[in-house]
């Protein structure tokens, strides 16, 4: 037996079935033609919204769209955040799709084409620079189109964020522009005439320890000063970037958002004198949506091999490669999962959820233990709002596609 | 500096240029649009099949459309094997599209829906078995729409494929029955009128050992012989499955496939009785068409971060997964990659390839030497033409998508 992750704390059942914005599970299924299916509950982003609004007083909230740029979560998000990062022209059309490239809204992305910068200057968002030529090319667009850039810089900074699912920072890195070559950076944009917005930050992703983001954090509003102060101009904005992660596995603790707000309230309470009336902003994604989604499949067979039983469902690593253990991980362990029908019921029997593809790495719960699903049944894997779907091989054997749907 | 994989023996150069199918990669990418472009070349494929033919006389060859379902690549393969295997109902209407269900065509999945059973059904084409439950499920569906179900029992055999990339068989399974209960799956079959064709196996996949798979190879068909005589039934066919690998990573040695036919034509000349009239299938993806695709992106970017130099390409892991290490590889190691603009020039640097997605995931070739490459032009990863773009997050960070092009 294996453990499995724990669920987010949002999610009620009634009769033992559970509710997914105060629809059964079975019941949204139905009404969306079958399974596969992923449902974002918007109340649980709203939860976490007013989280962050409780923690962050005075702080902007971004929305990274790379998350989860499913339209009408997106035109969700347009209501209660303050503005939008981009990775991709594509997402900008996405953006602009729902009507929301009317919040300030920021472009990052190492490998920014000629096409994908023209399009973020006639769309007048943010662009976040990652290197020197990629400023040689946004000027020159500039002149073309006769158009004003908005430009920051990310900062390749001197330091990661510690225990982070990924480390970005410290290190040679394709992301952004070494902190020591910034204030010439800086310079060169000012003098140019261009709009320069400020300076951006990434450190890491998916860390759930407060006192790294805590340090990171602090780390980065040091350094904005020293670059302000080496270039002799203070950002209007500075992008700390985000880094906030979720419970996936076993034993993993949510992060303490408290604590990271109350710190960073010292921070910028004690902040450079450069960096006074600098507007602050956290971009996240993964804390905001991931707890929102649940993966709907349906059992199709029940079967037992050499004593081990399997619940062959209709989904698989084809929508969920995270969940499978197959994107980035080093150690496959198991997300949260649960029978909708008997939800909150106690667990009758080891089984090991796979889908329906023909290779064994399609693995979404391990020897976990679950109340008994029949063929027929649903079962479900939690918090796959962020990094799910779109970060998922959906073309793999050519599967069926899976549904989603903002309750 | 970190050693990159071995190119496949196929592609040449003029004057320095790689050649794709008698054509410049540069001028096939400016007639497709531009990057990133997958290429297949057909001449590559040609000469697997021929090698295949030369080593295997008798032995009927099957294309898994699994590895690659581009519809030029699968109307040409339609031209050169014995038939195909489908992992989906999804791939048989691929087939379908392309004229090419003409040919044996056999079904596998473990969750096959009651849909995708009812579309087999219709197709005339060989369902593989997976379970006890799925052969009720068709039985009911058969006798519904009035058709006699075609049907071979996928084992779960009692031995694995030794150092295969993903070892199937041998333990606990999703796939297949286990092989002590099969005679009477067997039975049951011929006993209610439908059209039994034989057995299956799969016992893994990727392997370059020669002896591993030949020992695989005569374990099945001694399996295949035992399972006939406790059935009392000699099976029409039997697919002895793939596993035939390709080298990817420094170090790797082309698998003897010449060996491997030796072994087999001994194991077939001493089969049992039982088996004389049986044919045997060979069913095989990544070894035809694995080294004839060729991935084709643009420099973006040049930079230089804390003394590394980068390659930041309009391509990446949302096409090509498997190259950024991140589609279940424990380790990552390096595909072998090129500049197609100085095919076969010495090495002048040490160089760091990524993608465009914000993520240090995002790796295609990690400090190898090449040529000096300038922004505009091309990198070139090979060894692409199976589990590539299918086998990728295409929708990740909304980035645009890759084109393919078969010549």
């Amino acid at each position: 037996m294996k453990a499995a992750g724990p669920f987010p704390p949002d999610f009620r059942a009634d009769s033992g079935h559970l509710l997914l914005g105060d629809r059964t599970a079975a019941g949204l299924v139905k009404e969306a033609g079958g399974t596969p299916l992923f449902v974002y509950d918007r109340s649980v982003v709203a939860e976490r919204v007013r989280r962050f609004r409780a923690a962050f007083p005075g702080v902007a909230l971004h929305y990274a769209v790379k998350a989860n740029p499913f339209g009408p979560l997106l035109a969700y998000m347009a209501g209660l955040v303050d503005g939008f990062d981009l990775a991709s022209a594509g997402e900008l059309d996405m953006l602009q799709a729902i009507g929301g490239d009317g919040l300030p809204t920021s472009f990052a992305g190492p490998g920014k084409t000629d096409d994908d910068l023209a399009a973020g200057l006639a769309a007048a968002v943010t662009i976040n620079l990652e290197s020197e030529a990629e400023w040689q090319r946004l000027h020159r667009l500039a002149a073309r189109d006769s158009r004003r850039p908005k430009v920051a810089v990310r900062i390749n900074p001197p330091f990661g964020l510690k225990g982070s699912g990924m480390k970005m920072g410290g290190l040679a890195s394709p992301f952004g522009v070494d902190h020591d070559r910034v204030p010439t950076l800086v310079r060169r944009i000012i003098d140019s005439g261009a709009d320069w917005r400020g300076l951006h930050v990434y450190a890491g992703s998916q860390s759930l320890s407060s006192d790294a983001i805590i340090e990171s954090q602090r780390a980065t509003v040091a350094l904005a000063a020293e670059i302000a102060g080496a270039a002799g101009a203070s950002p209007p904005e500075v992008n700390l970037g985000g880094g906030f992660g979720i419970p996936y596995f076993p034993g993993d603790q949510p992060l303490d958002v408290r604590a990271v707000g109350e710190a960073l309230k010292e921070t910028l309470a004690n902040r450079h004198a450069l960096l006074r009336d600098t507007k602050f902003i956290l971009e996240l994604g993964r804390w905001l949506v991931g707890e929102a989604g649940v993966y709907l499949t349906s059992v199709v067979d029940r079967k037992v091999s050499r004593g081990k039983t399997y619940l062959v469902t209709d989904g698989g690593l084809q929508h969920m490669l995270a969940a499978s253990g197959n994107f980035g991980q080093l150690l496959r362990r198991n997300y949260p999962v649960a029978v909708p029908g008997k939800f909150g019921s106690e667990p009758e029997e080891e089984v090991t959820v796979v889908g329906c593809l023909c290779t064994p790495l399609d693995l979404l719960a391990d020897e976990v233990m679950l109340p008994r699903a029949e063929v027929g049944d649903l079962v479900a894997i939690f918090s796959v709002g962020a990094y799910g779907l779109t970060a998922s091989p959906q073309a793999f054997l050519s599967m069926a596609a899976a549904g989603e749907v903002l309750v």
